[in-house]
């Protein structure tokens, strides 16, 4: 039988990072291609203990279904840390646990766009993200971001969301970006509110790897700025705990949170209560704060050692950006290099790293830049892997 | 600011019975409303074992990002039980795992549907599966089930699909279905498959109860009668190991497999996989079959105190199914009776029955059934149920 399916999915590639992920790999191999966090990274002691009291003070209800819109405890718990954390949460929102901060994303898409619709994002910006958009059959329209690191090109917002009606949300990741690493700067983030808000457009904002920061001050969350009820703040334990347990949130406008828990009961009914009660238990029997104190040292040393490492490999026409936190370094070539070429030249060497045509919000237009993720390695990969991006460089761009 | 939904998720209510299960409750509540396992159906020792083992043994693995499709050695264990138990599963089948059936329910419709297409399901169904459609923007047309308790009416099935062009498959649970507690012959499921395959609709074959076989002779599933490969067939753990985990999985002909996946990437990245290697262990580890025996009992036993309890108590005017397995027994009311004020004097009985309403394809038809479920109750609770159904009943009904 021939299969016929439905427009959105139709087209929709599967994600070329999970594809680099699944090829095979040899001892020699090292990947900068990843998003996860360090294997190091697990507080595996504690996690099992808190598993073996569940299993005795209340295995049903750890076993059994439960509620749509989360574990209560968890829920509150969450509430007030994003409150004391990140100063996110008024009267109007609610706190909504979701299947990790992908769940979160593609819900709004569900519940705010019809088909054809559009979604705005920076430009480049998560690819998981913009592949829910398109699951949904949402197009989605790029703003770029600034030149000089300060986040998206405001002006461009302004031009984008003037000329495109349909545009329903802007998605962006203010903070340590994922491609870029950048972090939006507070006077960006108050013009990005002021646009949306001006056009009725509402903000999703994704803070997955906010608590991450090893260097530089903290910048407030457009969460933080929203008065009007116009931002949907979406983030995840993924990346403080563990991804492999898909736990993630949103805090929301009320009306926003209730629409998103009815279109997610039909997507997984709930998410595996067994880890919402363990990660409610984590945050209140442990130390999560001392965890995350221990994960930005590692984070910091590693990301130090990259940068240095593609200081002294690099030609000084390659440049690359100098993230403050998070996993990612975002590099791009001179104008006139061959990237396709220079990509292949590194998987020739064993060496994997993900082309930037992935993030782009338009899948045909070209890239000269890549992502370099420095969580997952170890330091000596690290630096063995620049090495080897070195000489790659030195083949395909005139210095 | 005023927030305007998508078409599909604006008029979609949450699930009736999930709202029934929020409801308050004291002591003396019971509930025939949910479609949980027994509490008493947890095999918690051996769950805690393994998982102490997965901490002691593989961390990591258990805790980082995995692959979509689920993880490889639960895929085969998977496919393997599939063949053995329901003669499931050919060459051009894969076998992928999902965040409980529900996703791959929802999945599928994700894939094949656009905006305004139809999907054929057996009235009454499980409420989760029309939730699911709604959401995805599909319209859902029912096809009867017939009078005689024999499955689905295939002339009516004959004739919707000849009407419907847009109708993009049949969604059915032929055996212990939901709300009914009804299983399609032999017969009828191979008029199914011939009439689907004569139209080119696919169909989607829910089992989430086929194991939970307590009396009568096993009838083949659709999907082993799938030569041409037009059969999706969704199943999960929830009813045979824990609803709480979410774990559930799917075996379609490759094509459909790979789309479900890609959609799945944007949902949720991949399911639990803590709780992937755990069920892959107690599949291998342990005797799974032992465990279902054990079930089966248990529920045996539960079912046929209801149905002693209610031919007891209801006049013989009210008709209700008799089960063979899984969990729900579906009652009729003789016409004339005032079914919504049955339903709420049974609530100020502090009794919880599920209204026929709610398993409606179409939420503005009329119902004289209700639902009720004898695996969470106690056996006393089912007595005691039973009672107050038969007050109320004689209240409502003339014998």
């Amino acid at each position: 039988m021939e299969y016929r399916f439905s427009n959105k999915i139709a087209n929709l590639k599967p994600s070329a990072i999970r594809e680099i992920l699944k090829a095979p790999s040899d001892a020699d191999t090292i990947s900068f291609a990843a998003g996860n966090p360090s294997p190091e990274a697990f507080p595996v002691k504690e996690l099992a203990e808190l598993a073996q009291k569940i299993f005795e003070e209340e295995p049903v209800a750890a076993l059994q279904y439960s509620v749509t819109d989360g574990y209560g405890p968890l829920r509150k718990a969450i509430a007030d840390r994003q409150k004391k954390v990140f100063g996110i949460g008024r009267d109007f929102d609610n706190t909504i646990v979701v299947s990790g901060g992908q769940q979160g994303i593609e819900l709004l898409c569900k519940v705010m766009c019809n088909e054809g619709d559009a979604v705005a994002v920076e430009n480049p910006s998560f690819v998981g993200a913009l592949n829910a958009f398109r699951s949904c059959g949402a197009r989605t329209v790029g703003v770029p971001l600034s030149e000089d690191d300060s986040g998206l090109d405001t002006d461009a917002l302004e031009e984008t969301l003037s000329s495109n009606a349909d545009i329903r949300f802007l998605y962006v990741i203010p903070t340590f970006q994922n491609p870029a690493g950048t972090t939006t700067t507070l006077e960006k983030r108050k013009k990005i509110y002021e646009i949306c808000l001006r056009h009725g457009v509402l903000i999703l904002e994704d803070n997955p790897y906010g608590e991450l920061r090893f260097d530089g001050e903290e910048v407030p969350t457009l969460k933080s700025m929203d008065e009007e009820g116009i931002v949907v703040y979406c983030s995840s334990f993924s990346k403080i705990l563990s991804p492999g347990i898909r736990l993630g949130f949103v805090v929301a406008p009320d009306p926003i949170a209730q629409k998103m828990v009815v279109a997610k009961q039909s997507e997984d009914v709930h998410t595996n209560i067994f880890f919402q009660i363990l990660c409610y238990r984590f945050l209140t029997e442990y130390d999560l704060d001392a965890h995350i104190r221990r994960l930005r040292a590692l984070y910091g040393k590693k990301c130090r050692r990259m940068l240095d490492c593609l200081a002294k490999e690099l030609p000084p026409s390659v440049k690359f950006t100098r993230p403050q936190g998070g996993l990612f370094v975002w590099c791009t070539l001179p104008e006139g290099t061959d990237a396709a070429g220079f990509i292949r030249a590194c998987v020739d060497k064993n060496l994997r790293i993900v082309p930037g045509v992935t993030f782009n919000a338009d899948t045909e237009a070209p890239s000269r830049c890549f992502r370099l993720n420095y969580s997952m390695p170890s330091e000596a990969q690290i630096e063995e892997g620049c090495r080897r991006l070195g000489e790659v460089a030195r083949q395909f761009v005139k210095s």
